[in-house]
């Protein structure tokens, strides 16, 4: 109710959505490229832009910590959380990057589906920040924490299966460093939305 | 004295010892499996018991973190430290698995001594856990985090002696690839236990 | 104005500048390394007096910490400043172990960029510590920040550029192998380097 006198407090809120936004047009835009199975100059540049906005974002907020008082949760909390979100789109960022150095092209079936899960994982992720705003909504916050959880479990047998694959069947050193590579950034992208919804919690854990 | 009126403190301590004693059994599994030097769906499903089984106390650790507004020490801290734990047991399970997935087979010399160093390691982070029941045993604490940090010495020393070695004789550049992930992650479970300890250190700063 | 009844809050500004000292030694002995291109049990065995030192610097912190009441900052933060130090110095101890390990000899001229580059972050990160003594002195940590920031970007790009060449040119697996892992570390310490700026602005986030 002292709201009004806070006007700042909402920003982080308004901030942390704009961000988590972010990680979700990163999480698209590498479904459609790993689909498409072609990673040119432009759509690595059109997910720099997205990776440059997130950045813009996180200073943004780090910039208004260091001008508030008054912070909704802790000032390492907001921290956390903001550069957690920003290694998301970092880590899609560093996959597309390396397909492209490594000359990767045509779509692989199990990137795509690590591209998938993804995309569902982020999208928990995005439940799970909006849903601070009104922290007493904690079984949104606990459903998109054990939703994430699930994933990243999906995600550890897709690699594993993946990996198995790889090994048995390819026989070029090189192509099995790369698409190792690749296949155990794919798991850390879901690793990384795993530590988001855990700087949640534990948020979550303080204000109880 | 007050323990009496504040029984949920006391079950903290109870319940990292059920974890750490998780760790000391995969620790032991793993050193009987890497002995035996053959990975079967068994075995990985007996280690992912195990894990499980850790995960179970996390989630107790949380919850009850949840519901507990005394606790013997910072929040944060009681988070940080069954997440390490927890981790410590990942990773075996993720090598384990790996070995699975890359058709390893028959005992290896090299991975058998780290699994025995593993084993020590997993014993002194016990010891160091114990102890914090105790804060006052801090030569306990000491100790255990002195021989923590040996052993990841040590264990750094055999990483890059089975590295030159694998490096020096084996040929085929895929039989490379994998055991090299293998030594370097048997690696990274000594720097786990030595994580855990400098939780333990921490903890262990503020209450002095 | 009370610092002559609090001897010992300087202290803590004295040993980070001396550890960041040591940092400062292991680039400049890291770039002249790589110049010579040449790996010995002499060199190997320098750098590791530097990262010896830089230990007992980091157990002289953690120690005072134990025994001191006040202090500048959070405790926690002077324990991540100091490990995030010692972590600068330890990768580049592990790069020049690992080129040892793999028998790499002869100058490389993009590793040589990296250590011209790694020097750079260092020194910058070296004017942010020295600029905590005098908090106030916002200006100079911000600029190291954005400085640090810069040359991770720059090291990012010189990694790829690094792999690009790599997969493109060499054909022996084993060496793209090695080489990989030389180039990742390398960029490795940049990120490190961004590390210790965060924890700096994060520190100065609380003291505003």
């Amino acid at each position: 109710m002292f709201a009004a006198f806070l006007p700042k407090e909402f920003n982080f809120f308004d901030l942390f959505e704009k961000q988590v936004g972010f990680a979700g047009d990163a999480a698209r835009y590498f479904k459609e490229l790993v689909t498409k199975g072609a990673i040119d100059e432009n759509s690595l540049s059109k997910m720099h832009d997205i990776e440059h906005q997130s950045d813009d974002v996180s200073h943004e907020i780090i910039d208004r910590l260091n001008k508030t008082f008054i912070t909704p949760f802790d000032r390492e909390d907001i921290h956390s959380l903001t550069k957690e979100l920003d290694d998301i789109i970092d880590m899609l960022y560093t996959i597309v990057s390396r397909m492209k150095v490594y000359k990767i092209s045509g779509a692989n079936k199990q990137l795509i589906d690590f591209a998938v899960v993804i995309e569902q994982s982020v999208a928990s992720v995005a439940a799970a920040v909006k849903a601070m705003r009104h922290m007493k909504h904690s079984k949104t916050i606990t459903d998109a924490c054990v939703e994430v959880n699930r994933l990243e479990n999906v995600g550890d047998t897709m690699r594993d299966k993946a990996l198995e694959q790889l090994f048995e069947n390819e026989k070029d050193p090189i192509v099995v460093i790369k698409w190792k590579e690749i296949f155990q950034y794919s798991e850390t992208v879901l690793d990384i939305c795993e530590d988001v919804v855990h700087v949640i919690e534990s948020i979550f854990v303080k204000q109880a």
